[in-house]
């Protein structure tokens, strides 16, 4: 793990929960919001410093982060931490039986991304990443 | 808002779940458990480059971090951003209606500490942190 790479934040709606953010905190927007209709959700990122933060808004009623919101309400969601070889890191785990949501990274319009369960460790959902190379990232068949 | 200080995590146990961050993910020890027994917690601080993640495990069996795990269970807990001036934070945020915990910042280990309440913003509990100067820090008594 090289850095905290975000913190993605649960939200029901990304302008409203900006808003707090940017008008009254003070951080900065790092981007629009972008939709990612496999995963059922729209993000944004926003940024203190280097740091940076994930809005997660659900656009599918059935996925995952609807669930979640229906039965934690908003709040923090996620750890997200950068990994230099995410399929070894996976690996790694796997062999230590460490349980996986994704077993193999999957294309996010950040990087490579994988969750490890909630239920590994103290309900709190961790997701690797591990960044594009320059000209990496076009196709959905990408694989780290 | 300068950075991330670090996201707090409310535990059962600091040590069994601190050997999952060291252990498996490989996150490096930031110094010992420290008591804080005016907060009824106890603290460790682990780090994965330059960003800190924060266990708290309840010391006080009546006090608010143990309100919360009877609550929610052990998961993310709170958001610290570590600003320059923290009473003309809380001074700003208050003039602007944000609902606020601590009105003013008290004295912690790592600095002067407030929290805006987690009805503020999505339900998130957000920490203010502004570092002693060399020197500082000495007395429960400071005030920044």
């Amino acid at each position: 793990m090289k850095r905290l790479d975000h913190v993605g934040i649960a939200v029901a709606d990304i302008p409203e929960a900006a808003a707090f953010l940017t008008d009254i905190l003070g951080l900065e927007s790092d981007g629009p919001a972008v939709a990612l209709p496999e995963q059922g959700v729209s993000v944004r990122f926003l940024r203190a410093g280097d740091d940076r933060l994930e809005l997660l808004a659900p656009t599918d009623e059935e996925g995952a982060l609807a669930r979640f919101l229906a039965k934690h309400g908003e709040g923090l969601h996620h750890l997200c931490f950068e990994v230099d070889d995410i399929e070894a890191e996976l690996d790694r785990l796997d062999a230590a039986g460490v349980r996986l949501v994704d077993r193999h990274a999957w294309r996010s319009p950040h990087g490579y991304a994988a969750y490890i369960h909630p239920k590994a460790w103290r309900g709190v959902a961790i997701e690797l990443r591990q960044r594009y190379r320059t000209g990496e990232g076009g196709s959905s068949d990408d694989r780290p």
